[in-house]
């Protein structure tokens, strides 16, 4: 038996007048859906814990059954092992922008003229940057004007604040030690030096000059924020016995798993919005099913994207597009199949809220309950209760028979 | 949006037989309370987890969101608090009675002849002692025979005994550490010199001579008991960035919420029995809601009282009295109304149970569940399912939309 947990990012959502007081998933056409909720067992699942705002993030380490108080410090590290940047334990990871400071160091463009093409050139500069210090500079660009930047060595720390300050018109701002710990000031003082020797090595790179002359705002400069530790956690197969897989569209939850020590699978044409190929994720995620991966990780994003522009029909049309391929995915034989969402991101907040989301389990030995419907209410009434997280691997360990037992 | 708590203390019960097995709730005619069943969402509730009997006190502690095991250490920092004595962390604070000794020093009555007037006075005398050890004795009358004895100075603690030995013709119990730290023999020291200068101060006081003259028991000697240290406690306003204020009844609910830093609303007529001015609660509400306040707490204590008397009739109609006032809270605008008790205090066992309590929360974007009535049992199939008492502020604060989220 495998088992394969099927994330729908924010597909959860609140009642919207529009839709009679429905949310998007009760208003969707979702027959699949609804037969996965008739053949297994429903209920609602808070990723953290009732009412906490989870980020995709915080959520997905806590299905994985990691506890996301303890590792999780900041999104630096998952996007840049997302975008395949080797991140080690103890590793200090940023996210940054390329930007455009005038002669007087003021940004003009937080986003360099929303730069496209040869950030690779860029950061392959900034990437062999040399610091008195004992410490290496990691540096990789990720899409467009977006980038990470890695500080490995001893003594570091993630308590600093950003050089980002957010705005055009100012000057980057000045990292601080957000304690009292020598790690924290020697990683300030390391942060401002790269931000100002990244100014010196790209104001006349040949890039910058051309993008000059073509009228552009030039990536003179790499403004850090969101300083994370990389945490040092057990490889998920290692805790479950299993041999796992993730199938994501985003770097963030590629980053996850990557830290989990997970095999990624690539999708052409996984955007992570609503226009995603949902036909290659599906195909994508039954070949991987024939291989020897005995647990698969999907994260589907269109819905939480739909939810954070408030695009209300967007998300129902999405969701309808999804329960298609779930049509075919309940065709896989020998599986436990989890269907739930990492939070609910209401088209009326435009953002995560702590609404609880619905979650259904199919597969042999289930007790079916008798929902017929999967969305936000009518899972209430199902032989899942309320649970949590953190109680879904125990569940799938239990239901996959690996699970050792407590006691005699 | 604002927020109020609105708990009916002690409102939960047991099937009654004499009410052909339905619970007080359940008998009365509450059509407000249905009302909002109807218009939110249900589901029962566990102050602290399931099965434990909690006080009052430690259920609205966990309800505003801190952990009674880390901050209750007993109830005497909540009802000194709750009769005005400006507490600090780290003071040490006892329930007291005035008793009347024989010049045997033989306990004759705990309760002083039930003393109705003059105790003012006498507290003031015990207020002014002067002891050696630089520790300071803080003293207030309350009610009738109560009153409240605070220590305040270095090196004290709450693990001693009490001096009440709970039965008349007894001497005051010598109080005793009850751990080998030198805080605890000092606090016990302190506490016997307390006890036995109360009675040389107050043997020959004019309002005992008075009182004997008039065949009256005096009051001329104080007894502690329930040692409990004042927490710190991080301010509740602070905690969630919320301007709160607190309606309550008792001293008891009135020093949690002193101590948690929120503001006090008086209700005159406000007893804390099945007699209390509910009108006069019902407008004290609407009126603080109207100023700048965005959270109130509001404990109406009735229900319990009924329950600890045993009086089933008397809870059923102090129940559909509350449901009189509800039906015109229920028309405030802009806000999220959550109904609920601290714990059930059955007719059948006169004092609290580990039974959880039903829970309703109205507002908009609520995802409104199919229960129609409030009740411990209709409840149960809500769309809440069961929470406990300490994630009722967190789904507040994110219904608020005044969460911020946990990852990205």
């Amino acid at each position: 038996m495998k088992g394969i947990i099927m994330i729908i990012d924010g597909m959860g959502d609140r009642p919207i007048e529009e839709l009679g007081y429905k949310t998007p998933l009760e208003a969707a056409v979702t027959p699949n859906m609804d037969k996965m909720a008739e053949n297994g067992i429903c209920g609602i699942m808070d990723p953290i814990r009732p009412g906490i705002r989870a980020g995709s993030d915080t959520s997905h380490i806590s299905i994985l059954g990691y506890d996301p108080y303890e590792v999780y410090s900041g999104r630096g590290p998952f996007e840049a092992a997302g975008i395949g940047v080797d991140v080690l334990p103890g590793d200090i990871a940023f996210r940054c922008n390329f930007s455009s400071v005038d002669d007087k160091g003021i940004i003009i463009d937080r986003r360099a003229g929303r730069i496209r093409s040869g950030t690779e050139e860029i950061a392959h500069t900034i990437n062999s940057m040399e610091l008195e210090e004992n410490v290496q500079v990691i540096f990789k660009e990720s899409t467009g004007h977006r980038a990470v930047l890695v500080l490995r060595g001893e003594g570091l720390s993630d308590q600093v604040s950003d050089a980002d300050p957010k705005h055009e018109g100012k000057t980057p701002k000045k990292v601080m030690a957000l304690d009292n710990s020598e790690e924290a000031k020697k990683t300030a003082d390391i942060l401002n030096k790269v931000v100002k020797k990244s100014y010196e090595l790209l104001k006349h790179h040949p890039l910058n000059i051309k993008r000059i002359e073509n009228g552009e705002n030039p990536a003179n400069i790499i403004i850090p924020r969101g300083a994370g530790a990389v945490p040092n956690v057990e490889p998920f197969g290692e805790k479950y016995g299993l041999n796992p897989v993730c199938i994501a569209e985003t770097g963030l939850i590629k980053g996850i798993a990557t830290i989990a020590g997970m095999q990624l699978i690539d999708i052409p044409g996984a955007t992570g919005g609503t226009d995603t190929n949902l036909e290659n994720i599906k195909n994508g995620i039954i070949e991987t099913v024939s291989r020897d991966y005995d647990f698969i990780l999907i994260n589907v994003d269109g819905a939480d994207e739909a939810g954070h522009d408030g695009e209300m029909d967007e998300k129902v049309k999405f969701i309808e597009k999804v329960d298609v391929i779930i049509g075919e995915l309940m065709k896989i034989e020998d599986i436990y199949f989890i269907l739930t969402a990492d939070h609910s991101t209401p088209i009326s907040i435009m953002d995560h809220t702590g609404d609880p989301v619905p979650i259904v389990i199919t597969g042999p030995g289930i007790r079916v309950d008798d929902v017929k419907k999967f969305n936000e209410l009518s899972t209430v009434k199902g032989g899942l209760c309320r649970i949590r997280g953190n109680n879904i691997m125990d569940i799938l360990m239990d239901l996959m028979n690996k699970s050792t037992k407590f006691g005699a």
